[in-house]
């Protein structure tokens, strides 16, 4: 891939995304981490598709925010082969990225195949995993004006339980923790290794801050019922 | 303070937020945090006024909101001595909570000055620093759709400049880091000194896995210029 083609598909992806809240800064650490992968593997690496599909893997998130029955990496694969086609990529290499994007959401019945693939899956997941993963978990959760935590009964609820509310513990818990041993190339299993424990770290400690702030919960029950003070 | 006021103030604080998107956990929090200082200090500590000033300290956020030129410690003080008035509160301890209240924020020329305002001032604190704190301000960005980070010439930019712009690793490095060291009590400043390692591991980290994602981003430019593939 040369510089004019990649700037070119580069604009392509900002087209699609300018109405995104997105983090565009998303597509390039993907973009990044998989050439990183991508150079410690021995199998031939077709760059043209692997670079393509990473700059346009969420090109269909908008579609899908604005209906969430749609799948964005499913629409996002259509939109990408379209573009390519009629940019004269071969049928074979444009079918590739389509595979590679339609591939790279984390569900158990459309899983990546080739190597392409592959690393854009793993670099997609290493980017919502480790302290980066809590923190863009955060501030979605922050956008869609969800809890940290939800009380349930007056005990902190770790949303282990579907009908629990979809707090950040619910999504640490149900989803983020479940990610780590989802990996495809060894060099990404590795990352992962190293930012479970740092996730876990954070986790613990402020699950321990919070719960160290309600330990006195019992102090204000004794004052407002006269047993003490 | 028996059970049937305590329930009458919390009313009243729940009556004042309703509409707020002000987590009212914070609240409850800042209140048991409290009475967990006051409870390892020597002093004579007023608890009336401190439950009270704890349960109304963010009554005036809503106003603040709406127009951001109103500072909500100040008129939430105000508001509070009002309501306090109408329920038969004697001045001095009305006036107490004010004082409590709008000088729980932090700024330079309002400092807190009993030992129940010092209390309240503290506990609102320990409720922005370690990780519960790098959570609030995260989920905080989200919801004003501000960045994690922003790329000033392709670097990664840590905030510490006036016109950055307003990302979470400004609000770390300009804000967060420096209210360890403004607590008055003794049991605060322990809690917060345990808290500041937690906060900073979190950020060290998440500032390493940026810096590693991007690590191979002159892979791109070596491909992209027909240098090396």
């Amino acid at each position: 891939m040369d510089n004019i083609l990649y700037i070119k598909i580069e604009n392509y992806m900002f087209s699609c995304m300018k109405d995104s809240a997105h983090d565009p800064e998303h597509i390039f650490r993907v973009l990044f981490q998989s050439l990183k992968i991508a150079s410690k593997i021995k199998e031939k690496i077709n760059y043209d598709v692997l670079i393509t599909s990473c700059l346009l893997h969420d090109i269909g998130r908008e579609k899908q925010f604005n209906d969430s029955s749609i799948c964005h990496a499913k629409i996002g694969g259509i939109m990408a082969k379209k573009y390519l086609l009629e940019n004269k990529w071969s049928e074979t290499d444009a079918e590739h990225v389509n595979k590679c994007i339609s591939t790279h959401r984390f569900r158990g019945d459309n899983i990546p195949e080739t190597i392409e693939a592959k690393i854009l899956f793993d670099s997609d997941k290493l980017d919502v995993i480790g302290c980066l993963g809590i923190s863009r978990t955060l501030m979605y959760k922050g956008h869609v004006k969800s809890k940290i935590y939800e009380l349930k009964n007056g005990e902190i609820c770790l949303g282990n339980n579907k009908n629990d509310e979809e707090t950040f513990f619910k999504e640490y818990n149900v989803k983020l923790i479940k990610l780590y041993d989802k990996f495809y190339t060894k060099e990404a299993r590795k990352i992962a290794k190293k930012q479970k424990k740092y996730a876990q770290y954070f986790y613990d400690k402020l699950l321990e801050q919070i719960n160290e702030a309600y330990d006195s919960k019992e102090i204000l029950n004794k004052i407002i019922n006269n047993v003490m003070l």
